[in-house]
């Protein structure tokens, strides 16, 4: 199929957020904490983590702004600078999914979603005990995205929080080892096999592929 | 382990750009492909690709500034408005990867690579043939990230071309069937096996995962 942009516009609206939340490829499914002024603690699955840059180590996020829809991570983040980041497990992806559904602000997707929630001295923001790969983030800065309304967050990692098991000997996390998981579109959830590792490439390295691969 | 941020401070560099590339988990992998102004195509591996947006159709991408080392990507979109977007399929991930190492301006990675160009009427950046899921953009906005120098693409999409065996009858994108990949840190691919699609999460819906899951 080829669709214009003509064909997207008139896309039926469903659809085209189906669609338009699968074509990036694969997306990483991390839990956010936070946790309110008043104590209420908060979880929320997020497919719009990326690197941002290693030094500083900075991750950003998308979101939208707090209007009609009430957002309790973003309300929490900017209120305290603080929010965790956690990797889903292959086993939680069902748990992790459904701490989308709007829930009370008196309601944690802790306690309904079947998460604990674990803590660093000197951090006020959870963390998620069953994560393999978890960060505490202090917020830095937001970005107005024009465009659409959406806003950039982007915050630094003050605490990385890693099994053991998770790092290779090259360094690497291995996301195959901690069960990793990924999101395309909306609502769909795929496991990690590690295809392959290659070296830093260098262009008097290149293996030949031009007489086909 | 417990990194603290003094610790990531202090990590050795490479150490360093290995972890923070791999935290945020699992990557999309994708090639944009470019044309300067001679005719000269060009093509590169990306992981930082994102959804930003169903209305318009929006995708973000990360690059660093040109400077002393030239981004040919980056130069001939903002030249000339037009970039494309392919996602890597999984029996080209080794051409993929070596697409990262820097080629004069006059050689195409297309070529050296082993990608066939392939072209849409009136748009004049070239597309991967081999690619299961591509994408026609135009360019809209660049934001600089001022924390670290990077610089936010962004991007609409006007063509969206896709084999039918991509689509799903709930109108996702199966990751698995187009034999889509994911990238962890700077150079270890995985593939993606679907392990399951869950509803649209409604409170009232939520299973009791409070009794154990």
């Amino acid at each position: 199929m080829h669709y214009t942009q003509k064909d997207i516009v008139e896309m039926d609206r469903i659809q085209r957020i189906k669609y338009m939340n699968s074509v990036s490829g694969i997306k990483p499914a991390n839990l956010i904490g936070t946790i309110s002024e008043k104590g209420q603690t908060n979880l929320a699955i997020f497919s719009s983590v990326f690197h941002l840059g290693s030094d500083p180590a900075l991750l950003g996020f998308i979101t939208r702004p707090t209007g009609e829809v009430p957002r309790h991570t973003f309300e929490n983040l900017i209120k305290n600078d603080q929010y965790t980041i956690n990797h889903v497990p292959s086993s939680f992806v069902k748990n992790a999914h459904y701490t989308s559904a709007k829930l009370e602000r008196d309601q944690s997707e802790f306690e309904i979603c079947g998460f604990s929630p674990e803590y660093v001295p000197d951090f006020k923001a959870p963390f998620v005990k069953e994560s393999a790969l978890k960060m505490g983030m202090r917020f830095k800065q937001t970005i107005d995205i024009e465009l659409n309304g959406t806003i950039l967050v982007i915050g630094e990692i003050e605490h990385l929080i890693i099994s053991n098991a998770a790092i290779d000997a090259e360094d690497d996390v291995n996301l195959a080892d901690i069960n990793g998981v990924g999101i395309s579109g909306l609502n769909t959830y795929y496991d990690l096999h590690k295809i392959d590792r290659y070296p830093y490439a260098r262009a008097s390295e290149i293996p030949n592929f031009k007489d086909g691969k």
